[in-house]
């Protein structure tokens, strides 16, 4: 591979120095070889060192870097080396192979599937409805009343759609609350494997456009997530919650039900939420408090 | 769909106003429309804005408010409206779908199932009891030696029956401790999404009747979980760890192996439960102190 | 079945007491019959009044025990009872039904299995590498780039391998860091149902040399994890943390990103863990602190 001809998938570089640039395995700083595209993270205190013991034939970094390039090494430096190593890197590796249904999936008659959809073995979509180039991986449960958007990708074994958890003791025996909503999932949305969405008991939970959902999260009845929130795994949304846009969970955290989370906050690791957390703060701890505004 | 069908589910209600009591719809009561159906949560404090703005056609609402019906509108009044709601819609949405085994799902030839048992594509059933009326969600894995009661219900990608997690170490070897056990469901247990129950280590397993249990929950070797217990998502109950009847465990809440807790209690969201919980009282925090009597 | 033909299994124990040695079943100290195998742990307080109140016909003690054998009784006195127990159980009991590969699995043609592999029905395996004796339960995913060791035993519904989290902002658009390296799992591993590895971004995820994994955990990507570890259900580790040998995870713990965990250390249930702990040290708390050395 040659990296010049991916070079057009950046805005704004320099190169340094003499490499031809051919690679032939992307790696980290710190196992690459000559033959490997690799980046430095400006933000590690160790990158001086890290530059001076790599083998790297090319490497993108910082704009602001002073390394200089070795004798058949070529430098990338850009404004964002992240964003810039990920753009390349996932051009390089994208994946062609045609979108396919599996055969081994169960799919309702009246399920409605958009163009270019992949549909993973053994899973079970009940009535619903997917839009174009989304990607649901093997063994998942997608049951009916949910609407999934395009570019969604859904990881393995993921539970969408399920009844909600909700009981009226009448005496002391348990009902169901009825469950008769169903599960919104816009564009872009990532979800991870093993996580459960619940269906809305009347209304719908709604998962917004381009949030991302890590591994075994569960979002409970009629919540509903706003845009480019990143959930991350073994937290918990409960019934009825509501979050912003751009606002970060970080892993096991438990929010409890029919609170309002703000946009543009950050949840501590581990927190326990049993409050309204307002916009642009940050909270943590169990219970969570107010830790400082989020710049 | 005319309501005045449904009202016989109810013991003890009074009608108001002079709507026809048809409905096409079940919606909350700020969604509705002249033709839903919804009701109105007493414990709500905007309840009389709600009704005030809402144009349900029929209400359902507590025997106390002094709401007035409006033009073409029905208010059915009574004691407990969630529980009047949750029976009559419960009643309308009633799956009336007949019972079926997947052709997919791979059952062992000596597996006993009762009458009018469900069992989604993909399961995977050892040599187990089931009895009737029981509903098992798609992907599901359930092992030998475990008894499923009448009325259960089962989500999907739930793992029963697997070997509990238990070393033995000989010199720095960790050697398996033996789970030759079962596990007992009682009959109306509901069991949620990706919920793991393990086999006895010698005993069983058992969870009682009517217990209600959520999404993403571990439930160990050995636990022993009373009647009509409530077990909300990505709780852990560790091993050989006892739980009376009618407790509640919130979600998130860690409780560590061989500890007894009581009945009619309730432990916190996110709690850590390091040592035994007396009845009826609540606990909450980590790790998890006694907070106050239980009503 | 007749103990004495087990014995072999033993280095060092005394019989005492006239019972023959025969038994039907396996059982826990309170509800074995004359028919039964059991143990008295050692530990227990209760364990002359256990002893006292027991029929079993076959008991496996600790070689200190002043208990002294009924009529018909056989005490097997031990060094180790939970071990000795262990060992023998396990032989009597070993699964000595082939290994099989069902026929519902959906193998990728260029994995390579090794001898006497059983693979669970239901299972998705990319192109993957797997030693002999191992087990993967059913309905597991397994995806490219896995390679798996020798007497590996992996339960139902585990998802390995899929793309680890990560996004890079592209002003406000998430764009996904690149996942392209895999997940190596060594020889003797156990891992619980339902849990996730995700695969390494640029490097390996790696699972240490008999470390066993709880139902319900979450490894991300790059984790490193050493020899003989514990990580028990519902629990976290964050992305590129390291975790020594030997060291014991609680349930319900989360650590962070990019920490390093030491050898020899325990985490308390339910921690939350923000920085990098030593060897040999036992941390408990939210945030976790250190609690005491460990022995």
């Amino acid at each position: 591979m040659n990296i010049k001809k991916n070079l057009t998938e950046l805005q704004n570089y320099t190169l340094e120095g003499e490499g031809n640039g051919l690679f032939d395995d992307i790696k980290s700083i710190s196992e690459a070889t000559q033959k490997s595209l690799s980046w430095i993270n400006p933000e590690r205190k160790d990158k001086e060192e890290l530059f001076k013991n790599s083998k790297a034939g090319i490497i993108i970094c910082h704009q602001e870097e002073r390394f200089s390039a070795g004798r058949n090494q070529l430098l990338i430096k850009v404004p964002d080396p992240k964003l810039a190593f990920s753009v390349i890197v996932n051009a390089i590796t994208a994946n062609n192979t045609s979108a396919f249904i599996h055969p081994s999936a169960t799919i309702h008659p009246e399920a409605k599937i958009g163009k270019s959809v992949t549909i993973g073995a053994n899973c079970v979509l009940g009535k619903i409805l997917i839009g174009n180039n989304t990607i649901i991986g093997p063994n998942s449960v997608i049951e009916d009343n949910t609407q999934i958007g395009n570019q969604v990708v859904i990881k393995s074994s993921v539970a969408i759609g399920g009844d909600g958890y909700g009981y009226v003791k009448d005496n002391n025996v348990q009902i169901k609350f009825p469950h008769i909503g169903g599960v919104i999932i816009k564009d872009e949305v990532h979800i991870g494997s093993n996580t459960c969405i619940d269906r809305g008991s009347l209304g719908n939970t709604v998962i917004g456009q381009s949030t991302k959902i890590d591994n075994l999260v569960h979002i409970a009845h009629n919540v509903q997530i706003g845009e480019n929130c990143n959930i991350i795994a073994l937290s918990i949304v409960g019934g009825s919650t509501t979050i912003g846009d751009n606002t970060w969970i970080s892993p096991s955290v438990s929010i409890r039900d029919a609170v309002k989370i703000g946009s543009n906050s950050l949840i501590g690791l581990g927190s326990v939420v049993t409050k309204s957390v307002p916009d642009n703060e940050i909270w943590m701890g169990n219970p969570a408090k107010f830790f400082k505004n989020k710049g």
